[in-house]
């Protein structure tokens, strides 16, 4: 399995497409996921090329936790969501969809089912209102 | 939110109950979950205390993640799985139900959908057989 430089992730990194921003440093950009598990779905994106956890460099990895760990908690704190599944996928059987190495980082809501990742597109202004309140909390 | 030391995974830790260990060193213990959620469910427990990823400290969850890595590379490799889910869940309404920081690495079959957590217990002999083959991947 190879990284392909083609993906829509190294796109968005590069600039060459949009997405709601909460976050960009060396290490990563954070983003809403434009369909979402549930509200406030968001992505951490290590700017470091690999196809999945499988192939990536130990040291990204370690660089890019705790961000990850920042963005958890920023989200729960914006979302004041019940609980929160940090998940990670490794091709296309385990739901990869997109292959660059990515943590989705999921709020769970109380009696609230996760919709499916096909549930549809969310509403662009709800995702930037979003994208806003978890930068604030960052 | 805070942390009880009584936690069963804090006892496994401590030796106070046994576990189908694939591997220890100073940063984790992995282990087989007993109730996997499909066959090779492993989890990576770090040995520093925390309640989930919410409040650990970040350089232990950086020194992890390498060891994580390796470890979904073993499973993958022993199992012979399609895929792998890299899963962490923070508080009850997420699906947490030990509460000391744990990542589950649970392979993915094409065409085999995944049991539920609460499935059964495995069977010991063949947890002891994939802690075995786990081990010899590492």
């Amino acid at each position: 399995m190879t990284y392909d430089p083609t993906n829509i992730f190294a796109k968005i990194l590069n600039g060459d497409l949009p997405c709601h921003k909460v976050h960009e440093d060396d290490i990563a950009l954070v983003m809403m996921d434009i369909f979402p598990q549930s509200k406030g779905h968001t992505l951490v994106v290590p700017k470091a090329a690999s196809r999945n956890l499988l192939d990536a460099n130990p040291a990204d990895l370690s660089a890019v936790m705790p961000l990850v760990q920042r963005v958890a908690q920023a989200v729960k704190a914006a979302t004041r969501a019940d609980g929160l599944r940090v998940m990670q996928f490794n091709e296309a059987p385990a739901g990869q969809t997109v292959f660059h190495l990515h943590f989705h980082i999921i709020p769970i809501y109380e009696g609230v089912a996760l919709g499916a990742h096909s549930g549809g597109k969310a509403d662009d202004a709800e995702l930037a209102a979003l994208a806003r309140d978890i930068a604030s909390e960052l």
